[in-house]
């Protein structure tokens, strides 16, 4: 049976670079123009095909995939034109966006809808539309957009189930666009994915209702590059017992997220997710751990992460370790993100609602259902995430 | 018991910078003047304490352990002071040793020994008497000397216990100054640790010896720098579904170590131990795995190796990781040789002879029982250790 | 008679660690403790002998230069020791500061003086007592201190040495400690050295003020490091015609100074100091230049530099350069600083007063004469001064 | 008049990618399809227009520079097709090559002619072909052929015009293809340029001969990546008197040439060039210095250079610079041979036969009449270059 479902992931930002190059992926092995090389599970059992996804979804900026692809330069010539056809027919719905979250983000593909539930209406009618014309068995969103601002946590909009619906009542501005999309999916039933840094179902109100509700919701911010080296690294250091005196970090990209990510408000969520990782696993507070990310055009979407670790060892003596990781964003995020949707489909189908625990392996930041810390060393996530699989495929 | 037991570490190799690194520490220990930051195991319950350990062994040189010391500057000015006194007392017995095995060594501290047996009977006094002078509960023999080259092992003098015997008997050239001592130890009933890339005890006859005798033997060649690293990094590309299409290392290192190295025979020895740990745990067979040691001098033991990975991610993009990792080897070795001593002991302890597969967490080409293909990944490694040990607190 | 001189040099910010280290280069020098390596003049005919120097100054903190040698280890044991005696003797006098423009200095060493011309008579009087005690021939100002926040160059009160005089008698807020030290040099007829970011003698109202009282004026900011590094590359990649795209810069340090540039304001006259040196270079402006400076403990006065340059060539094709730098900024900067002091002395003999643009070898942002851009490629700064030197000599 | 001419370039190697990459890159400025960007003499006055070169010459692979363009991958698939009519149409004449002087080097399309007269006027045969056919104005020889193994240049086939034309006579091995080719070119009254390390025109007997004739002749060598990278750090080095401890370089590369350099014979000719640039350069020996090649195939023509350099300072200090240099070793020597070909004409032009040594510029080991140790600085190098030019359009 699941080798015939029809899989509908709804993408919030589906035009950026890992959205682009997602579906780009789908279509071409759908073609068998790709394999599944970068996939972790490809040889996973009981997950829905890579091929039966079905995507769709909403961006600020209006032009179909094909057109993206150009713009993001992900793919090469002959890929984009052995996945062009397919890639033209995929254009975003207008989005619900609003500058005051998000403010380097532009575009005039917007929802002309001002209140909060009737944006929430009009989210749950775009899905409603997807599901029926498209015959699809299951449906996740995935929020590929840009970094939000933090919100105050604290707030009553965003401390309890009740709270949050009682704020959509009055427009609290307390609640942000990526919290619409995550609210209208949980009350429709579908699956939630939360691949950026922004609060959005990682709010105490949302993952209450995503529990209520039954519906699984897994986040946040994906483990790609550096903050993966580092839960590879760090419990290696720790293994050793080579104490971290200092780790600094820098990041240079020149993509649409690097644009974003000029504006300190937006940066802060992205820093944020990224600084307790270290602590957590090695079990004290490093001093000197300095986290960067800079805007730097001349690479466009590739990446580069250069990372200097200072180290101490036996007799107090100092070593070195310099790291300097060059990729592109988008090739080691868009594999996550499908993994991620086949294994959000494979939760529902088992009956588990609520924050997915056991999809930490993705994330910098994995929720947890009681705000405990979560592990963040990549190779005990990946046990318990394969373990997870086995006990469904038995 | 344990805790007030007397444990002889008798090192071949005791003027090299390893082992000087692992006295001067434990001397310190003793004097409360070095704390155990850098020791994987200080945590660990019912191993003999650090500073039950007692030092001795041969060396080429015949330096007390204070001016080798000055040599090798792994310890700063007020960590020599600190440790003189004690490093002082301790001088290397002469070695067996012969340049037609190891050709960069030299050193006039020899044993005016020709025969093959006579040699042998020479080590087992050299221990016997360690054992009586010094009351010890416990006598590990550890190889921390220079790197020896490879022999054919489908010799019948190296392929059982018996041939082994009669090849002593006769002075058979394919045993090497290495192996006398790994045959010395088992027959005197002592744990042995081979730390170097050289054969040693990690020839069939000596390991059915040890097996025969009861006599834990473990090994071989120490993993501290680059190729832990590998070991580190190499399962999570897996784990990521990176294809490793290349992974050129280069190592530059001044000590003594080096110049050893500096010999193509050694080296290949040395290069050998480092090659299948990247295939082992990807899988497959990684087409450009190049390795390079060069003798540098300019940084003395502070050692420098630099590595290029280029993976192959989703939709065959290519990226490329960099990893400079400086640090002196002495300091990274040094914790580990003093793991294994109390490991082999715990072994014994336990009844438990032969070769300790349990311990492949200290070794680049770890010794299994069947001679089958050993796991190299760092925490699998780790997680059987740490099982082992808490099997024997139980 | 030069052979003979005794020449004495006030340092402002006696304390830190470039102005202890070149201390203790030249008292070493004087015991024959230290050679002339580093020097990059040490052949030059015709300047003072480095041991001809005799040093005062300044500091915030009135701890002896010995005690300031402990505190930024930038000496060795050995060499702490042998310049020790001499360096107990130097104590810096109390300072003119004030937190209004170097925030993140602090200190309690300080001239209990309010109006800027008693504070102007303070500096002058302790130039005069110093000249005078120590029967001085020359006297050279050099300014080491932490970096001020840049001042707004169109005020009257610094854009002619008359508003400067006028602004000195109402306490104008525009004029800075910086510039009272310089004011003050010039007026007593002492060659000025800025080896600092700060303004200091490089506003319009002194420069215009030291060509009038014909005493030379070098600055500004020492040129050590990734700057220096930039001043070599650019000259290269623009003669093979190869376009310079980006060029991202990051800098860790741990020392006081980079406590300093912590401080927002003080970090933007350090990072426009570094700014337009390429493009001047280049002879086109470069898109994409970041320039980070970023304070991280770790490894103290030991300043790390990375470099990522992304080139264009022949026919469009890309290329990068990665360049990392890791030294001691002091151990660059203070043989910098000695040099100075010698080519100002010889310039104030030769008569030649006001701005030195011979002299831009040794700076980030050599001071011009009619304030057009300067020259900044190391290699054609270089072959202007040895003609300067040449010229002398002859 | 320079307008107008027809300049033939025949190449030695003509399907290798250095050769592709220039014959190309002009065949995209006659189409208007490149600039000049990239090429350090595209502003100079007075030598003869890039779109008056005319390809042709001999590989040992029969294929035409469009398919070598597709195999070396150096052009991107939009400049393929632009340059590719132009490509197709040029393919490469049978060559004089020798399994004896460069082993790893295979091909089919050999000249079947064994003696070295016989040779000889093969090639000169084709030049004299290429000019009458193409109506040249001028013709140059290039070397771009695979390094040779290194000839011993004291045997008096190579010391002497005379004894290499009796060598010629008897077919003494001493002489290699590569020497036939530069005999023919400077018999022919072609001008020479050697790109490659090996010997070919630069033994003393055909120096001779290219000064009795009035030949120009240049080399050897292309200085490229990293070796034109130390011809720039190390004379600022030299001027900041930093002195050299040690300077270890890596390349990394997986084209031909890399697979050529596996054969240490080959190899050796190649360091050897390498090898005194950075003694001449700074004037005392540098005790470490190492020069590895090693082939690595992932990125193909893509080539890495990883550089470590140990300085010492002021105060015996110790720092560090690691350079990384990732670039397409073609597109950094194609337009150096573009430039060689027009300076040579002009050589020609003005009446200057024999070394070129004004063109050390462009070499690693650039020859000199009188066999005195050349200049290396690259800034000094291109002072000489540009006075050189500059006196011809004057």
């Amino acid at each position: 049976m699941a080798e015939n479902a029809r899989t509908g992931v709804a993408i919030v930002g589906l035009g950026g670079a890992v959205a682009t190059t997602a579906v780009a992926g789908v279509e071409m092995m759908k073609l068998g123009a790709a394999g599944t090389e970068g996939l972790p599970l490809a040889d996973a059992e009981g997950l829905v095909p890579y091929t039966s996804l079905v995507f769709a979804g909403w961006d600020v900026e209006g032009d179909d995939l094909a057109k993206a692809a150009q713009v993001h330069r992900v793919l090469d010539d002959r890929q984009i034109e052995a996945a062009g056809p397919a890639l033209t027919g995929i254009a975003p719905w207008p989005a619900v966006a609003d500058p005051e979250y998000c403010r380097n983000a532009r575009g005039t593909n917007l929802v002309a809808v001002a209140g909060l539930r009737d944006r929430v209406a009009h989210i749950a009618a775009d899905l409603r539309r997807f599901r029926e014309e498209q015959g699809l068995d299951d449906l996740v969103v995935v929020n590929l957009a840009s970094t939000e601002r933090w919100p105050d946590l604290t707030l009553p909009a965003l401390a309890t189930a009740d709270g949050f619906e009682k704020a959509l009542d009055v427009d609290d501005a307390a609640i942000t666009p990526g919290m619409l999309y995550a609210y209208a999916a949980i009350t429709e039933g579908s699956p939630y994915v939360n691949f950026t840094p922004s609060a959005a179902a990682d709010v105490p109100a949302l993952l209450e209702l995503a529990e209520q509700r039954g519906v699984p919701v897994a986040g946040k911010d994906g483990k790609t590059g550096q903050t993966m080296m580092k839960t590879v690294l760090a419990p290696a250091f720790r293994s050793r017992a080579l104490t971290v005196d200092g780790w600094y970090s820098t990041n240079i990209l020149g993509n649409r997220d690097g644009e974003i990510l000029d504006d300190p408000d937006s940066l802060s969520s992205k820093v944020a997710t990224k600084g307790s990782v270290l602590d957590d696993i090695l079990g004290y507070e490093v001093g000197d751990h300095v986290v960067r990310i800079d805007y730097y055009r001349p690479r466009g979407d590739e990446k580069e992460a250069w990372d200097n670790i200072d180290l101490v060892g036996f007799l107090g003596q100092r070593m070195q370790i310099k790291v300097d990781f060059m990729a592109r964003d988008s090739v080691l995020a868009a594999p996550l993100v499908l993994e991620l949707v086949r294994l959000v489909v494979e939760a529902q189908r088992r009956g588990e609602g609520g924050a997915q625990e056991q999809l930490g392996y993705f994330f910098k930041a994995p929720t947890t259902r009681d705000g405990s810390r979560p592990e963040h060393a990549l190779y005990r996530q990946e046990q318990v995430l394969r373990e997870w699989i086995a006990a469904g495929a038995a």
